[in-house]
């Protein structure tokens, strides 16, 4: 049960973008489990991928593939992560690159794999390789709902949003599909995300606009702290809106910002359907001194084991909170500067329990299921948010229970 | 239920040092809930307190009386924490050890105050002072149990040590108790040590002894990361052993080994005792660069949500543990390098899994209670060891459900 989310919104179609959706029998029975996404000439390509040290094979492929050339094709499993493997991994994800490659007639380094799944186990690329002839028979601009739902791993909802904008009288469009629920999901190497736009953008500002969107926003989620061995976020532009935008263009914001706000979108679906999560929680640090220092207050409160069961418990329980930010690691922290917020309740001021507060306003903001912290640190002109998931016996039992 | 623990050993007086242990209803009935340690005129007293910069009341008092004079009185009450109290929390530490001082007919300032339980209730400062006159006469070298008892909030077994030595052809006596079960137990302001010796020595030399042995034991213990606004650790050197040591003595080393090894067995008393642990987790980190690295991966292993609910569910899923190594942060980490034991099993050699590793394997050690994780970095010389439990139903229930 994900957290105050509606069923899968209309996705709408991307000119130059298309997409097929296959059963192959990876891991799981009766359900799609591998996505085609392909990108038509003249499309440019920007990606982001895990900072964990062990990134999985595919991630490796993907990368040095990027390199070399820009990107015609994203080839999608569920059910293996291909991670942990080796060398037997990485042939298994060339493999599979150089397949799909011949069967598209494009060169192999245009070929970027994904996987997602469970950690330590040999890809079957046999059976990735079996269903190429009918992804590319179905290639198709009008399923990214089918593709949100096999992308799916242990997510109980497919997440995605679609977006218009208008720039030079012109309309340009903004699909993305996105999967994740914890930052590993048991072995379930976790956060894929595909993004598809028509605007017409260079490559190293498409990467700018790319890295910037995922630093507001997949960047600013946490469920566990885990960082996933196959995080990847990738964006096409297929330019086939016949706007173009580069570096100096006035409208280049109205394009940053509705990506920015899709990214966000799909990372907060994310939380939302974090694992065993009851509350959807927003934390804002504002008045640091610095961007980092507001992320390092920011995240040790989501981290803490103690303010996620307070959450779990609608406990309105401001010690704990209180006590995050103190052992956030700030330096010359003054204590007296400090307020915090529930909701629009102030429950500590001057880092003390505040004198108008009551038990009775915390409950009644803890009852709810989105609750917003805010923390004024009192010191500087920076401000961070950061979304989180509670911590309850459903996340102890999926993480404990799945491989038994 | 603590794992693996027995019940308290007989704890040996000290030379010099007395206690006394009374209940005065601060907020638990019918139990001992205030211990008064006095050390004998020329006594030298060490202390270490929380690194968390909302610290509570009675640790501004205590070290601000440290810096003015040597210790003679440690004044300790359970069931409240005197934190997040502001001016109000600060006269009532300072009105205690001002009433203490008195019945005692020694300086305010050296009287120490510590409190543990619940944060943000006034500390009843007239409860603890009506029961002064019983302290005073109580007074008495052979009440280290009881002490460890009353100093108990949600901790479900005492804790306490006792060794001796032989320095010089002379017995040295060392004696210890603790308190702490998380780093905060629900709004309980957590970890208390109180160590005594007979040993004669000089404070700034007994101060280094102590930080090094907390260095190696308490601040090497995790359960959820969550640092407490009252730790602190106080060590005692009454010298009536007889045994004087000072810097450049030869047996100064016996002594430490004797303080070290006593303050490893109360830190790992207090993860026996962990909330809701269901294991005991020993993970050591081998080959790394430098010391920080080696804790960095030690503790990113140990604060893993997905890691300890692995250990809850007795499961060696080793891509978790794999994970938390890849994500610990460490500059050009080669994965080629690591490999990484659970017990005697190699279950990741050269960043993969491990060819003679089975799954039986390991499932056999993690169906123990007592487990050890080794990770060898393939980089350099240096160790670390931290301690810690699992993340169960239990840790969930205690934390979401106790003010409830």
């Amino acid at each position: 049960m994900a957290v105050g989310t509606n069923t899968l919104p209309k996705l709408l179609p991307v000119a130059g973008v298309r997409l097929a959706v296959v059963s192959a029998g990876v891991r799981y029975k009766n359900r799609d489990d591998v996505v085609l996404i392909t990108a038509d000439s003249g499309s440019s390509c920007a990606g982001v991928f895990t900072q964990n040290a062990f990134c999985a094979a595919p991630v490796v492929v993907a990368k040095k593939h990027m390199q070399q050339m820009a990107a015609r094709a994203l080839l999608i499993n569920s059910g293996n992560a291909n991670a942990g493997t080796g060398e037997a991994g990485m042939q298994a994800a060339e493999q599979t690159c150089e397949a799909m490659a011949k069967a598209l007639a494009i060169p192999k380094e245009a070929v970027l794999p994904f996987s997602t799944g469970v950690i330590g186990e040999n890809l079957p690329s046999d059976k990735i390789i079996a269903v190429m002839p009918d992804l590319v028979q179905q290639l198709t601009a009008d399923l990214w709902e089918k593709a949100a739902y096999a992308i799916m791993t242990t997510d109980t909802i497919p997440k995605g949003v679609s977006t218009q904008i208008s720039i030079q009288g012109k309309t340009v469009t903004l699909t993305g599909i996105a999967k994740g629920s914890g930052m590993i999901r048991p072995d379930m190497a976790t956060m894929l995300a595909y993004i598809a736009t028509d605007i017409e953008m260079e490559e190293p500002l498409l990467q700018q606009c790319l890295e910037k969107a995922v630093n507001s926003s997949f960047n600013r989620i946490t469920v566990d702290g885990d960082t996933s061995t196959n995080d990847a976020c990738m964006l096409i532009a297929s330019g086939q809106s016949a706007v173009k935008l580069s570096d100096n263009d006035g409208d280049l914001e109205i394009f940053t910002e509705a990506l920015n706000a899709l990214c966000q979108q799909l990372a907060t679906l994310i939380i939302r359907d974090g694992e065993g999560a009851t509350k959807f929680i927003t934390i804002e640090v504002q008045q640091g001194n610095s961007t980092e220092e507001c992320l390092q207050v920011a995240y040790t409160i989501a981290h803490s084991p103690l303010v996620k069961t307070a959450f779990f418990a609608s406990d309105p329980n401001w010690g704990r909170i209180l006590a995050a930010v103190g052992r956030a690691g700030l330096d010359n922290l003054s204590i007296d500067n400090i307020s915090i917020y529930l909701g629009d309740v102030c429950i500590v001021e001057q880092g003390q329990r505040a004198q108008s507060y009551t038990e009775e306003q915390g409950q009644a903001v803890m009852n709810e299921e989105e609750i917003t912290i805010k923390v004024l640190l009192g010191r500087g002109n920076n401000s961070e948010t950061v979304w989180t998931s509670d911590l309850s016996y459903d996340y102890v039992k999926i993480n404990a229970e799945y491989r038994s």
